[in-house]
Formats: C-alpha cells, structure tokens, sequence
C-alpha cells in the first residue's frame, strides 16, 4: 500500500468528520442557498464541464469504450440542465433534519422522543456516470451528511470540475470546507483505504456493477448499503383482468428494460396459460422481447426457446423475459423466495384474499398489487428523491430518500428524575 | 480451518434461513403460546438447569475465574425467576410484524406504504450470562426472526440445556425448527464461520467485551450493530437548581456504577464552580466515589487527585469520576463531542435556550435534559424490553427494542397503473 495515498484519504476522513459536525446545525436556509448557488454555477461554466468532460472522452475513445459507456459518461446540454433542475429539486425537498418523529410520556413523566439527525460523514464509491456526482453530493448535503466522493477513472476530469465547482458555491453559502471530497485518483487502493476510515466514515453506499459492489462488502470496515441486481416479478393471478395484465407486463418489461426495476421473470397461473399467456407473450413479442419459457409455456408459445435452470433467477437488463406456468400463488411465492433478489415484485389480481397474502408474505423490498414493477423507485414512490436502493434489510430497505440518509437519537426532557 | 465446524455452521445456517421465512408468516398468538410454555419449562425443568449450571461452574473454578465472572454465570433461582418473568413480560408486548407505520396516495392513485418485517435471521455473539441465551432468544421470536446463538464457553453446558428446553417447546407451540440453534462448540473458529454466512444471515449483534466486539467488526461481512462502551457525561450548566443537579450527579455514578449508562465525566460551568462543584463532590464522596479533576476541579476539592490524559474518554465502570470545569455550553459540547462514545449525555439547567441547543447539538444515541444517564434503556425509555445498546448511526441508534428488530417493506396497491 502506497504510504502518500493512505495517509491522504485518512486525512480527507477526519476532515470529513470535523465538517459534519459543523454541517449538522446548519440551517435548512443556509443548505437550500449553497444547492441553488451550484446549479447556478454549473450552468455558468457549462463551457470549462464540457471542456473537462472532453477530456475523459479522449481517453475513453482511446481506450475503445463501449458506445453506451461513451453514452454514460458525456456530459451534453441536457444532462447538465438535468444536474441543475435536480439541485433545485432537492432545494425544494423538505429538510429531515430536526423533525421529532414521535414523541411520548412515560409513567415518571419524562417525555421521550426521536429526533432525526444526520448519519455524519457518507462514502459514495460509484462508475462513470459523472451525474452521480453532483445528485449524490446534493442529497448528503440537504440530509446534513458530509460526502466523500470516489467516482471511476474514466470521468477523474470531469468530476474534479464538478467538485470543485460545488466546493466553491458550497463555501460561498457558508457551508464549512470539507463537506464534500473527491477522492480523485485512478489507484484502485484508495477504495480500500476509504473502506478503513470506520473512526471517521459512517456509511458506504457503492453504485455500480456487481463485482463492485461486491469487492466493496468484502472489504468494507464500514456498514454498506448496497444491492447488487433486481430480479423482478410479475405474477398473473387466476382471474386477473386482462387488459390489465397485458398493460402491467409490457410496461413493467419494455418501458426500460436495461434498470433494475423492469421485469425479468413473469409467473402466470395455469388457469390462465391457454387464453391470458400468449396474448401477453404475443403483446411482449411484438415489442421485440425473447421469450424463454418453462415446458408449459412452450406448448402455448411454440416460437419461444426453452428457459434452462439459469434463467430462473437472471438478471437479463435487456428485452428478454423468462416464464413460467405455476399452479397455485404458493407456488409463485415459493419461486419468488427461490429466485428472487428481495428488490421488486407484482401481483395482478382481482381476488382480495390473494393480493394481501402476496403484500405480506413476498418479503421482497416492494412489493405491489395492480401496478408495474418499474414504480419501484423514489421518485415514483413519492420519496422525493433517490439516492440508491437497498436490497440489504438494515437501516433501509428499498428505495431511499433523504429519510433513509438520516438516523434518530433519543430526546428525553425531565424535571429533575432519576432511576429508582 | 476444520472443514467439518465450517460445514456445520453452513448448515445451521441455511437450517436458520428456511426457518426464518416460515416464522415470518406466524400469527401473534401461536409465538406468545411458544414463550409462555417456554417460561413454563423452564420453571418444571429448574433442577436439570441448575445441573448443567453446576458443571460450568465446576469448570470455572477449576480454571480459576474470578469471582464477579463466577456470579454472572451463576443460574440462581432468582436469575431462574427473572428468566421467566422475562419471558412472559415479551409475550405481553406488542408485535411489531405486519404493522403499516404510514401510508401515502400518489398523484396517480396509487397507495404506498411501510409494513414491518422482521429482518430474518439474526447471530447473537455473547460472553457468559446464560440468561441472554433466553433474553434474546425471546425476542429475536416475538420479532418474527430466527436466531443463531453462540455463547461463550464458559457457560456451554447451561446454553445447552437452555436451547434445549426452547427448541423443544418452540416446536411444540407449533413454531418450525431451526429458529433456535446454539452453536455448541469451545472452537473460536466457529465465529468466524458465523461471520461468513452473509447469504443467510442478516444480522449480527455482538455482547461483551470491547476486544470480543472489534473481533466480530472486524471479521464479519454481515451487518453488524454494537457498541463499544459508554463514556457518559452530564454537564450542570450555570444557574442549575442544586439539589436537581446533585440528586442526578449521584444517581447517575452512583446507582449502578459497573453498567454503561452511568456517568463517567461530569462538566461543570466556571460559574457554578464555588458553591455547587464542592457541594456535588462531597456528596459523590460520601458515596465513596474517587474523584480526578482538571486543575480548576483541584483548587476547589483539595482530596481529588488529577486527571490524566487519558482520563477523559476512560470508561471507568467503577466508583470513579473525571471532572472538569468548563467555560461555556459550546466547551461541554466541544469535549464530548471529542471524549464522548456517542452512548448518552445529560444536561442539568434552568435555561430554555441551552436545554434546546443541547438536545439538538449533542449527537450521541440519548441526550436529556434534567434526567439521569441511567434512563437510557430500552425498558426505561418506554421501549418495553432492550437487546443491546447501539452507538453505530445504521438502522438504530440507542436502546434497541423490538421494533429494531425489524425492517420495512414498501406496499403499493394499485389499480392497473403503469409508468409513463
């Protein structure tokens, strides 16, 4: 390990640290100021962001990136006017900091509560989208929460100019320096080294592919929320209204079929393998999805390939869809706990019984009756904003909004009590 | 590593994970039938426990422990009676599983809220009180998950006997097997394998010693919640009414001095340094409290001794206080913010405005205003019964009861929507 390095990130830690502590109190005005003063500022320089950002293309380019990584990593027109209406969004958010979350009387009269507070200082370690940047760094700053920021290499010069904007509006608002970081360096060992700062770090968040995902877990000194893939559901139930199930399943499949909340596996009950099945397979058709089905899907499908045992349980992110012919909802729920990631999944049913023993018992993050899979997400689900989804059970579950970037701490007001 | 321990752990595992999705969907009544036949076993079965007991205790004579280790190991009648007493005070609580916390419309009609789910499986990892074996046990079942146990050595014999008595009745109240297990061996290694478990285990809480929960942080790749130790302070501000300040000053340091939530350093203002400073020493005093005081403390309390370094931030679990004079509201907050442990701090004053910045600035897991340190405990804050204290910001911060336990899920129902 390269000595200089550690020693830098370890002191880009503690500063975090001291600027959380500061940031904490800060007032919701004060927070809102420095947001609107970035998107004010990054709209003023768009011209030196391009020019960085070009940049990274060269290199990229050089390296013969893919055409959808080149897509990714540009920073055009709109993806900066989108950074900035994103800003003014968070702006807008209400603050979580300071709220009383509940309050109550105990029988000796102290009035005990739970007040929110900032988680302190926040690790995002993401790939190349340099948009992440600027969303991730605008959320921990309206939750309260310093950041240090480790985004991929092949952005380092488009996410230095983005930094380093935000780091002079944030300070010119009266934001303490040190609140947000970037960890600007293509060594691979700063990751380790951020994932030892536990003194002085709270919480890692990784954004990227699996093996990302998963070399930060296995390395990490620090609690992680993460998710590494989304195996969504739909299942059609017996008797489901059919207009219904073919809108949800070409929706929840094709409306974007590369994120984690389209779906990848349709369950549908046997009931409704001869009529309902091939008008939703040849309505997905239509729309250019490959189908890979169980035997009983295949008599009824005689175009679609045979699904063999890894494509139950695959992530495909493309216009592929694997299904399967069950007997019974217990069936789908016992193929769902199988094969599922715990991220999302669909009930379409007309049947009251059916639809609360699929919300209760299907322990995925969302789960849904009647609706598609892709509302899986904060925006969607009214959070206001989102920073990631978890698919880890502790501290948040599913999407997460400002609310999840928080904690709470006891509050207790006396008279003068003490413990018998 | 034994191959055989490691396949062993992997299976109580898995065994714990299967479990756990067949507890998830258990009603109220079926596990509180389990925990009050529980708490009838255990009071038939009294002698056969106190046999196993016996031969812990055998052992621990034999390799010399002392004597204060000897008394937490020891199954006497009254820990026997407290036991079940326990038991059916958790039979009594609310369940948390199932409860829908909020619920919201979207703009679109669609319904969206939170239900309570347990969290899955949970590995407790203790030192030598077998009474945790059922505590926790208790709890971790009320909440709807299955648990892992791993006591320590030195009380296998006791743990043994206790998880027999649970499993047994347990499946007899009709709850599936595997939802209690107790990993029986000396081997250390047999954490380690726990640690490793990251695809059955969602949770792991340690209990003990600062050395034993570094281990586990540090080798755990499941999530883990602790603490490491409580350095508590109280700060009487000035103009504090004296016999308020004084009745907390003792109670916090002098009720339960070897426990986590008593105060280990008191902060008094420069004000209040002649007249009550001399009057809360010489009552602590009376208490046979051994008193090591900054240099101001000193020329007021002529008997103290000074405070070292390293005096500040000791968790001394003992009849002994560090005292130091402070200047000001911001230089308490500054000195705990620098030696505190996150656990919980106390204030004692008349002032409005120093009450409410206290209560918002001071970041630790319980703050309170004009109340003893010695509140901050689940069963005391109202919280119905405790599995620990955490002082990490992740999923709960401060006494945790059996809503830390459990997770959320989002519900959403809907009535055919799909996303534009």
């Amino acid at each position: 390990m390269n000595e200089d390095l550690s020693r830098e990130i370890e002191r880009m830690a503690l500063a975090a640290r001291d600027a959380s502590q500061k940031l904490a109190g800060m007032s919701t005005a004060l927070k809102n100021r420095a947001l609107l003063e970035t998107a004010r500022s990054i709209g003023r320089n768009r011209p030196a962001l391009q020019e960085a950002n070009a940049l990274d293309l060269e290199a990229a380019r050089a390296h013969g990136i893919a055409a959808a990584m080149l897509d990714r990593l540009t920073l055009s027109d709109e993806v900066i006017s989108r950074m900035c209406g994103g800003l003014q969004e968070v702006a807008a958010l209400a603050d979580p900091v300071g709220e009383v979350v509940r309050m109550w009387r105990r029988p000796n009269g102290l009035l005990v509560g739970k007040m929110r507070i900032p988680i302190g200082v926040i690790g995002i370690i993401y790939e190349a989208r340099p948009n992440v940047t600027v969303d991730a760094a605008a959320l921990c700053l309206k939750s309260g929460n310093a950041v240090l920021l480790r985004g991929g290499s092949e952005a380092i010069h488009s996410n230095r100019a983005l930094v380093g904007l935000m780091a002079e509006a944030w300070e010119g608002a009266g934001i303490p320096p040190g609140c947000v970081q970037l960890v600007a360096t293509a060594d691979r060992g700063a990751v380790l080294e951020m994932l030892k700062q536990d003194t002085c770090v709270d919480l890692i968040i990784p954004r990227g592919g699996e093996s990302l995902i998963r070399f930060v877990v296995e390395n990490s000194r620090i609690p992680v929320i993460r998710h590494y893939k989304g195996v969504c559901h739909v299942y059609v139930d017996q008797g489901a209204d059919r207009e219904m199930a073919k809108r949800i399943c070409v929706n929840a499949k094709t409306q974007r079929p590369g994120v984690c909340n389209a779906m990848e596996t349709l369950l549908v009950h046997e009931a409704e393998a001869d009529t309902l099945l091939p008008e939703i397979i040849s309505a997905l058709r239509e729309r250019g999805v490959e189908i890979r089905g169980c035997p009983e899907t295949l008599r009824r499908s005689p175009g679609a390939t045979a699904a063999s045992d890894g494509d139950w349980g695959a992530e495909y992110l493309d216009l592929v869809l694997s299904v399967k012919v069950v007997r019974s909802l217990e069936e789908a729920i016992d193929h769902i706990r199988r094969f599922g990631s715990l991220h999302t999944e669909s009930i379409v049913t007309k049947d009251y019984d059916r639809a609360q023993r699929f919300l209760r018992e299907v322990n995925s993050s969302t789960v849904l009756v009647n609706a598609s899979t892709r509302f899986s997400d904060g925006y969607e689900l009214g959070l206001g904003a989102e920073i990631g989804i978890s698919t880890t059970k502790l501290h948040a579950f599913g999407p997460m909004g400002l609310e999840e970037l928080t904690t709470t701490k006891f509050i207790v007001q006396g008279a003068g009590q003490v413990r018998q």
